[in-house]
């Protein structure tokens, strides 16, 4: 399988947020569109929780990616036009350095010693591709869900970094049923007894902590309304298991199986379990003397869009309502998009015929 | 300590409705007040999943019942007009016929060899106790959630066996999302390796399997809104254990905490199971030829109050309004009571200053 993927590594030792340093530190990436000769045309984008850093389709890797109906020639990100990067978070197990990730001062991997991750770490790393390819200002710094964390602590912690910021299903910090459920899932995890303490070995994973954490994120990702309109309650198609009286009849149940199988193996537990819980620490205020909206005060970007969903069960839509006016209150110019998809948190990886025209219009401007 | 449970032993083999025999079943309950002469002054409660019969305190048992402040002398459901009866679910383990139960043709516990259990089958044992008293006609039948669904069962079972009827945050189906979270909270409880297929010990439950099962159900019980306000991003007061990463840091994590230690030890676990698919399985429609409305439409009840909760995520709103509507059609008189309460689909247990005005003023008519 052929691979776009590139890496940057840094000299110096990185210093996390909140103690500890990393040294040798990688940081994965991909890139489509040529930059400007006035380095002026790039778009940084950070992922959700999941995906890596291929967002899209190339030439050196034809797989598609992530978000593929949104960047590309003529699409909302149009690659003609913008010098697109997609960066694999820090603490994320496709080619940047994580608690997966070899410590080079032990030649083991990290796992739990690896340093409290924040968003904050994962904004920084970003922000060190964006300097290595020269570019002292953003055309526009483009996030969803931990991606739109990683967006908004980009523009708090790089003043004049971007022109523009675009905010997808993020919030200014968790709420506590999002970060209820979330502990949740790494409780499962975590009491696999195959975790040992985050020491298991690559032929043990913690495959059924891993499958029952999904499937409680598939829940979550999702909506109820749009479940009642595709399921219902239609019945399996699946045989049961003889004897079992509590296997799967509905097909729900089969749907969240097939998710859960998906991912299981294709993510790191550990990794898992750092990206989850920076997302529960991240608080803006943190940036604004312990106000939300004087974080979003000190904000130096032209132009903000902020798009949320209104099923969103884990950033919901008065939260993306709280950037929106908090950036209009700093003088900004937004965009609030509030969408009445029924995807929930998903919306943006699936409902694209509502996220494409928002976001081509913000980019066509 | 002092009970007032009484049992009810039935002679009779009690039929499943999914097939199987019951023999020597046992259906325990409590009662308040006195019956009239005429035995026209009943009211019959079911429970929700979790509680026993002891809905309220009585000089047998001094102790809080579950729905301590709604039944009692001057209360909403009022002791000193109405002979209350509360039974404790076919298939759960506070008394009677459950999993748990010795069968009497092995001299073991039932474990998984107990039979499907349905909605239906707790509403019939229900109406055994309502028949061992002489009673021909309930004055009301009256349900929270799971009771909720038992009492539309009892309605669409027994034609003329109540007067009136109260359907609280209940529906007439489960829908695909709470059959998803149900079915990801007993999948957590069998994979606990001391699960064993049910075949546990005694000194040896799968206490794991069910602190993170109730965690899952704590956090579906109430609602995003009340835990923003009432935990915020509050810093849990306990120490964290050093060296590990995951533990408690949010106060909402220490709620969860307590709450899943308090339930763990009390609920036997294939019980929880069993009770827990009934819900998954009960459809009202199975009653009106396919049609919810149909089956609505033949309920014989002079009135009705269906009380729902805005917040409730695992019986949302709009499933409440359907069984207004449909008893409205009927030709019912029906009272629907839409709550603004914050506390999810827990509001019935705490949020009583709003249920029990509601209550009363349809008992006093």
């Amino acid at each position: 399988m052929s691979s776009a993927r590139k890496i940057l590594k840094l000299d110096r030792p990185f210093e996390m947020r909140r103690g500890g340093t990393l040294h040798g530190v990688e940081v994965a990436y991909e890139t489509w569109g040529e930059l400007s000769a006035a380095r002026d045309n790039a778009i940084l984008i950070f992922t959700g929780l999941s995906p890596s850093a291929h967002a899209a389709s190339s030439i050196e890797d034809p797989s598609p990616g992530w978000w593929e109906d949104m960047i590309g020639p003529g699409r909302p990100i149009d690659t003609r036009r913008y010098f697109v990067i997609c960066v694999n978070s820090l603490g994320s197990p496709f080619g940047s350095t994580s608690p997966a990730s070899i410590n080079p001062a032990t030649g083991e991997p990290y796992r739990l010693t690896f340093p409290v991750l924040t968003v904050e770490d994962i904004a920084r790393a970003g922000h060190e591709v964006v300097r290595a390819f020269g570019v002292t200002q953003l055309a526009s710094v483009v996030g969803p869900s931990l991606g739109g964390m990683s967006v908004l602590a980009y523009c708090a912690l790089f003043p004049n970094a971007a022109r523009t910021v675009v905010s997808i299903s993020a919030s200014a910090r968790s709420l506590p049923f999002a970060i209820a459920l979330r502990s949740l899932q790494r409780e499962i995890i975590r009491r696999d007894p195959l975790w040992k303490e985050g020491n298991y070995t690559p032929d043990a994973i913690p495959v059924c902590g891993m499958r029952l954490a999904r499937k409680l994120g598939v829940i979550t990702y999702r909506s109820a309304k749009e479940w009642a309109l595709r399921f219902g309650r239609e019945r399996a198609s699946v045989e049961r298991k003889p004897g079992d009286p509590f296997g799967i009849d509905f097909e729900i149940e089969s749907y969240l199986e097939h998710h859960a199988s998906k991912f299981t193996g294709q993510f790191d537990p550990n990794c898992y379990l750092y990206l989850s819980r920076a997302m529960d620490l991240f608080d803006l205020a943190d940036h604004g003397g312990g106000s939300v909206a004087e974080a979003l005060r000190r904000f130096t970007v032209e132009r903000a869009l902020v798009i949320g969903v209104e099923t969103d069960l884990l950033f919901p839509i008065e939260q993306q309502e709280e950037l929106a006016e908090g950036l209009r209150a700093g003088g900004r110019d937004v965009t609030f998009a509030r969408l009445p998809s029924i995807q929930g948190h998903d919306s943006f990886l699936v409902d694209m015929d509502r996220f494409r025209p928002v976001i081509a219009e913000f980019f066509s401007g």
